[in-house]
């Protein structure tokens, strides 16, 4: 039917419904209630969890340069938890993990050795070059490049543009990623060398060139970037209102959505806290 | 035949050719002549003028969020004029509506809630966010990022990798939009702030980071961009002629590609004039 | 079998495996012991060296203009050489020439007229516009642009996010393409303006904006870009050792993997080193 080739050992949960001309290889497991949307194709040691829906054209699971080399299945696998909402167009390799709730834009590419938190919005065209950590609560916009040994904490943001390096010296084998810790906002068009440290709560400005540390609450501009004022003395220029850090004053897609961020903070135990890095905020 | 899903209610014109492996929708309207490559998904309530040519692997009418999340049609559409040219790999969302003689590069996304006027061009992996506005005769370059709520004004030109932003205080969503004037041109690599005007005929160069408006006539440039000359003293170095405004020595794709911008304008009539908004030209 | 559209006159190798869903067109050449992966398309014209492997969702030997305006088949050619590794979702248009041991990332659109040589690597989301040149042994990250009329020479190293321009008096017909020469590495976030001369071992640091022409072994950064310093100064931090040229400390993916730069060097005649533009080093 549809043309779709669906191995006899894929194990397709209750009220999954598959377009037309999808090929489910062997060893794939699809969660309950998922729609898998037309010339996708779900690769070999897949998993993805119920409620999730795959757009068109599609490749998860993508093959590593081992099948490009001797065209064998090799032992990999892909988890992608579930109420994912994967925007056509788009290539996950496989062995990586992804949480729940992971949502991406059109045509994003995630390699493989990516570890990627719950309640994760990647956007369209993102490059994920693996081998990274993507904390939980984090939202890149369009076409975020995120190098190689890049780890991004919790309830960051990253906005059109955002460009990571790694390599000091390059061309080289000496790589180095950078870290960007809890809140940070990195804003449009801003490149960061590698092996940099942005800390918690800093603001880099739309198209720095990021080539030192970045102190937490502090607000970066211009190329390369230089310390302007800390990010708390930034007012609203309408409201006159403090806008910074941002959880006291935004709280779409975040835990303490219903709430605010004080009420949601006092609400979680000091595990939680952990989980979040959180537990030691400044 | 083909394999191809093709709707029983889908209205196809005469000498319509479909490739191999497409799908075409309930509620589509294809018009006469016009080409369907392999591989394209056209969905529910898209409309196509006659004499296009939709390249393969595209999604035109592409779902949004709402098809997402319940999985059940709605009604929305997508309108694109005759003449439409539209290369392979691009995604367009319905609830849009896009002019006559639209052209596009490969794998463009075109958000909902998009308005493009007549003899556009948009660049390869273009990414229009959708909810903004382009005028006519703009022609983009590849990569052009339109954040939502930009608009574009008539006779504009974008160069590869220009981005528009339109958040003040990231994150928030108090998002204001770019507003760039007709004739202006922006080159490579630019960011444009949030909320910025941009005027008429104006010439931002390569990698400039727009931080304030830009007066008509103006050229800015840097990191933040500055004031550099009055576009109209920019010399060819090898003719000495004069360059800008640009519709005096460049006329193709234009309506006055046949004749010269002085002669077309006298030629048509206040209420075009006002169309294209050069009722007033400066 | 597999609901394939294979042309009676394609040539077929010995053990070519053809995926799900492909469509090979009349006037094609597929060498022995090549892989065409699922929904992938093949246009007439083109031939494939053995041993190859072309992913899933590519278009090889796509349509020119001619096509798109009068669905005529012409007669173009796209010649790709053997060993090629070509990744999932590429666009390579017709009327090309690519060497040996080609590899590309994801999604790189390569267009007509374009001349590229053995042992490249072409990253993600390239954009090659056509009516270029590029080398041997050249490397590119991803979201490279290379405007029409760019000439990169040989050992050259491209990272993320460099975007070439070729029009000094936007928008024009008068494109003037920038030269790369060999063993010059353009790092991350780079613009280069039109008609610049970046010389032998020359490196330009991330995020420089390049508004003149760079000598051989300089350092250049900022916006615009300026010297800095010889790039045969820059040490390694850690080991104190000089860096560059790199091809002194750095073998990966080049023909002196084996051994060393000097040791490959004094083992080829001079036809080879004159090959490779390496007969005049400095």
């Amino acid at each position: 039917m549809n043309n779709n080739y669906i191995s006899s050992d894929a194990i397709i949960g209750k009220n999954v419904e598959i377009g037309y001309n999808c090929i489910i290889e062997p060893n794939v497991v699809i969660g309950d209630n998922t729609y898998i949307d037309s010339n996708t194709i779900i690769r070999s040691g897949t998993t993805i969890g119920e409620n999730s829906f795959i757009g068109s054209n599609s490749i998860i699971g993508e093959y590593l340069m081992d099948f490009c080399i001797d065209r064998k299945k090799h032992e990999h696998f892909l988890n992608i938890g579930r109420n994912a909402l994967i925007r056509s167009g788009s290539i996950i390799y496989t062995d990586s993990k992804i949480g729940d709730n992971f949502q991406t834009g059109h045509r994003v590419t995630i390699r493989e050795k990516t570890r990627i938190g719950d309640h994760v919005s990647i956007g369209t065209l993102n490059d994920l070059q693996g081998y990274c950590t993507v904390g939980s609560y984090v939202r890149t916009h369009s076409n975020v490049h995120i190098a190689q040994k890049t780890i991004i904490d919790n309830f960051v943001w990253l906005f059109p543009y955002v460009v990571f390096t790694n390599d000091p010296t390059p061309p080289s084998d000496e790589l180095i990623g950078s870290h960007v810790h809890s809140f940070a906002i990195i804003a449009t068009g801003v490149t960061v060398l590698p092996a940099i440290d942005i800390g918690q709560d800093a603001l880099v400005a739309a198209g720095s060139v990021v080539t030192k540390n970045v102190d937490s609450y502090s607000v970066v501009a211009g190329n390369p970037a230089q310390y302007k004022k800390d990010v708390r003395t930034l007012k609203n220029k309408i409201t006159g209102k403090s806008i910074y850090p941002w959880r006291n004053s935004f709280k779409k897609y975040m835990p303490w959505e219903e709430s605010d961020f004080d009420t949601w903070y006092s609400s979680i135990d000091f595990d939680e806290k952990k989980y979040y890095m959180i537990d030691k905020l400044m």
